[in-house]
């Protein structure tokens, strides 16, 4: 496969999880949606259903949809990032480049979908909370620390679902997505995708969001490097398990 | 298969995805209901399970259920509507007036169902949101924007589900509609089906429901026509991809 | 398949279906459990995974777990009512009665598991709210029409999932009860079931619940009647479309 | 397999569980976090997915995370915990030794990353509750009851879920214990699992939790006790059930 459909299919994709994604923020937290106070349990079947929705459009590319997971994969010592793509320099930064520009693009088209309510939303806190996670309570090291966790469970489990029936695919991944959320998101939002949450905010800061205030970039490299380093132990991981297993038989 | 079977397929269907998804708005938005006051993520489950069911008893006509859908497939260069059923004038007025027809038909049962509590119930308002949807804050342009983007991802994402493994089927599309409506229902409230919004809308204008006022018909349009553009878009788009795609290879 | 087998087997599952079903109303409704006021959709959901987990406890027999279903399937005009179970009258009547037997059951010990809380609840409709439906409306003619709707989607719809890929199997059906529950159970509580009915009014009566007052048998038949005619409804529908389609073809 | 594994897979999978599973409770229970006050839907969800992220980390092992199913597969007199895995007593003991370390580093990296969150909790009760079940209405023997019924219903249907179709296996069981935890989990919270409660709560006893208070220790004996008895019943059930068949057939 060629890494222009590489890039194609990862913008796609993830383009397809940050409108969902933020769309289900946008419907919970501006004001007059039919949605609105919906509670932090729709919030997280919408990421889920997001990425669900996502896997299938990039399905081509393997879905990473995710720097920390194709980071991963890459620690992992994968072979391939997906049925014809091999792991190399080029492949790596096909897969970053698609998922960041992706995530911009989701995000943009979510403003366009809840321009109204964007418009008539006073608090500038829920509109950029509809783009991009914060902290509940501020704090660099614990939040790294809640982000790094998040994140390792993600792809930790996710390599380990290598070998599950296919049927269930796509739906294991959602499920897990849902688990991260409304076990580990309480902190932090579980951004546990440096591209999830990095995309929409550029698109916060380029975007003429009426009343928009600050796109809050003093946060903006947490939940870059958490999910980064969680993604690469939980790669580190799901490769010294078998080795120390194979040593044990 | 006959177009008769069609049309008696996707009544059948289109019936049942109204008189459960009517079924889950009468329950949340009327008076003295058991799940009154129930949430949204619950309508979004109403809905999501609707299309469940209405695919498993339309299966033999491939569940269109939706006008947005039988255009998309139009547009993608489909060759058969399902097995069997080429894509023709005939066949897919046969589709639209059966989806049209179906849609009322459900609509008229779920007032069965819920009688007494249109009855009780005093807001006209509520009673017309049983049947078909209405915008958040009133825009033409906008409103159609959020419709075109809500189909565009429901026709994009069950054409890309095409390869999907068979036994999570029914269900990814039932997913996908939670999702849609968890994520992008809060400006409109997610019509994303000419015939789910006008078929009911026609049925409350005419049923002898008590104190019921007006249906609308100034924004009827609109929950037709952003479902019928997203839905060419969405289809137009799983078009264009592949061959991009065989372009690029 | 000998009709003790068949006995025990719909007797075990119906038990757990009113264990797990009665018990969720019992956690969302009687005071101090750590579910109350858990809401609708969290009710919904309870009944459907009783339906999941009554179904595999009794693969062996079909799992009717419903009078309703083996009604429906009698009219349909099965053969069979499981692998090597045939459609005689003493086995319609062994369904019925162990449905019945197991529903009683499993009412008797979600009663054990709730007992501290039956005994601190000081309303009696929220006791027998736990073991029985009752309407939201009382009138005979609509609640009846709404339960023979709703029982009439089950059996119609369970008929059609014949041919459903078996993977989802058991999953379908639950998500059809959340569905019907959601949608179709707001103005009488859903019973679509009468032993799910019946057997636990019938401990309610027996069982010496501190201030249960009374059992409502003057409401007791209609979620009897209903299922059983919209069961029949639907068995009969499920027969007719099929000759109808085969006609036309 | 060698025993190294099974017990390396067990701790790995008993602490995910109780990592998603205590942290769906720190989500909702403690102060200031993005799901707080989500619902006890969104507590069952959180510990249905928590098993099901455990069971795909297990698998190698059969999965048990539980010392209530690993004694259920022993009184039900299979030869095997796992493929490869002889039943005999150093083996019972491994999956209890694991279940039980992992339960513990679970709820350890739990409060890792709800730090900010324990620290900022005034009420003992909350902090507690994330890591241990307690009482709604306090009383050794009605407790144990509800506690033994749960653990009953969990092995008894795991148990027969033996010949469940494979695509739905792990899902299986995550919604069995969603719908134990919405149906059986009112009046004593469900442990279900001596490994899930008594692992925790040595870590809330070890870990210097700020202003933490009693861990329960009087009540600790019941969340043990309740569930080994509940899991040796569900798994003679299983096997008396079949051999009662054979004996009718």
């Amino acid at each position: 496969m060629s890494l222009g459909i590489v890039f194609l299919s990862e913008v796609f994709g993830t383009a397809m999880l940050t409108l969902l994604g933020c769309g289900v923020v946008a419907n919970v937290a501006l004001r007059g949606t039919k949605g609105n106070s919906g509670g932090f349990l729709m919030v997280t079947w919408g990421w889920g259903i997001a990425v669900f929705s996502g896997v299938f459009v990039a399905a081509k590319s393997g879905a990473h949809l995710n720097p920390a997971v194709t980071l991963g994969l890459l620690v992992n010592g994968k072979a391939e990032y997906a049925p014809g793509v091999k792991v190399d320099v080029a492949s790596t930064l096909t897969y970053f480049g698609a998922e960041l520009l992706g995530a911009f693009l989701g995000a943009v088209v979510c403003w366009l979908a809840y321009k109204q309510h964007f418009d008539d939303e006073p608090a500038q806190a829920s509109k950029l909370g509809v783009f991009s996670t914060g902290p509940a309570i501020r704090s660099n090291p614990w939040n790294l620390i809640t982000e790094i966790i998040g994140t390792f469970v993600l792809v930790f489990v996710i390599l380990t679902l290598g070998g599950t029936p296919s049927g269930l695919g796509p739906l294991a991944v959602a499920l897990l997505v849902v688990g991260i959320g409304v076990s580990l998101g309480g902190p932090t939002g579980y951004a546990i995708n440096p591209a999830r949450d990095l995309g929409p905010r550029i698109a916060h800061a380029l975007l003429p969001i009426k009343g928009k205030g600050s796109s809050d970039w003093a946060y903006s490299w947490i939940p870059v490097v958490g999910p980064l380093v969680g993604g690469a132990l939980g790669g580190i991981m799901a490769r010294v398990v078998p080795i120390i297993v194979t040593a044990a038989s």
